[in-house]
């Protein structure tokens, strides 16, 4: 019998892949209008090699990246950059199609909801709140309680552990073929890859279940729970 | 011959003081929302306090209550604060009315702009750019450029430094007498008080003007330079 629904948070309720790009593209656009003497290829370029290095959560990488480029800190610069980047991250920073009808169509067939992200506790629950979704979710697990990432069974079992669940009572969906359904399957779940949200064009996730929207896990949820 | 205005930031061009208001009253309510058991009342005033001792420019104000209030940092109430600061914050951050035609005007009347604010520089420049003042203002002092608060001589020299000006070619605003008129005054500047700005009744600014509305500016100016 599935009890809870375990959720990726990033390519998995938020096209994250997306709002970092239009973020990153409008504080460009946006840094070149303060005075910035590269072209909008350059300084692409040296934003993707910051993030490569220092991780994509990386919360100083226009100071760095100026700092890189101009040698010191251009505060005029850089806050155009900050400016745009959170307008436009906010504008884009939205749950793909169909996330708020199928959580709450989920809660309403008693199932509880928790959230498994290798993201940074404060950027998960960030992004969280910026679409109201904080109230949602009766158990939320980031990197920082852990130190551990996916495919690792720690994340997994302290969710369960939260829930107080067993593993074969919750479905864990998301993205990432090798660190989602591996881990998850590994602890005992049923697994559904969250194929909208794939960015690597993942042949074979190894899941029980494939969906190319999130909406598909209604009927996975009541087929799995006839079956019983 | 009046060349140059020299504005204060806050109080003077943005109602800094209603965006604080606005912004952490949003805070707090969501907060509360998220699950801080205090009351509305209770957290204003933890807030008030830690703002009194840390200063206004604080920005872990949220982080320093919930681990104050609750003893731990509880990420999702954090969360939920910040992201209702800053939406509120956004949405208060507007420029007086008539700052945005009488900074046209004035360029038009051939005067340079420029900015001598206590912030410190990342806060300034992100409020300048959140109402895209940013490409305003000729030369734009911090207190981080000198490391001295108005009415210190320091700020206001280096503004002329750089504007390549005299001090009885510029015109200083602000809405806080003991540091922007005192200030300006000494250093042999013309100075209007922004009294709509002003938040602490003041009596007597002893300035050359003392305005209502910062059109007013354009006649000042006017009247300056038909004098000479």
């Amino acid at each position: 019998m599935i009890k809870a629904i375990i959720f990726d948070l990033d390519n998995t309720l938020v096209d994250f892949m997306l709002l970092k790009r239009v973020a990153v593209d409008a504080a460009i656009h946006a840094m070149i209008d303060a005075g910035l003497k590269l072209t909008f290829t350059e300084t692409k370029e040296l934003i993707n090699k910051i993030y490569e290095s220092e991780g994509i959560e990386y919360q100083q990488v226009f100071d760095h990246l100026l700092k890189q480029a101009l040698g010191s800190l251009d505060y005029k610069i850089m806050s155009a950059g900050i400016v745009a980047y959170r307008t436009a991250r906010e504008a884009a920073l939205k749950p793909y199609p169909g996330v708020l009808p199928t959580l709450i169509e989920l809660i309403k067939m008693g199932l509880k909801l928790a959230v498994v992200s290798d993201a940074p506790s404060k950027e998960a629950w960030l992004r969280l709140s910026y679409i109201n979704f904080h109230h949602f979710f009766d158990v939320v697990i980031t990197y920082d309680e852990t130190r551990e990432r996916k495919p690792s069974p720690v994340p997994f079992n302290m969710a369960l552990e939260e829930l107080k669940l067993n593993a074969d009572e919750c479905l864990m969906i998301g993205d990432w073929a090798e660190r989602d359904m591996v881990g998850a399957k590994a602890v005992g779940m049923k697994t559904v890859f969250a194929r909208y949200g794939d960015t690597f064009d993942t042949e074979n996730p190894d899941s029980d279940y494939d969906i190319n929207s999130i909406t598909e896990l209604i009927n996975i949820v009541k087929k799995e729970n006839s079956l019983q």
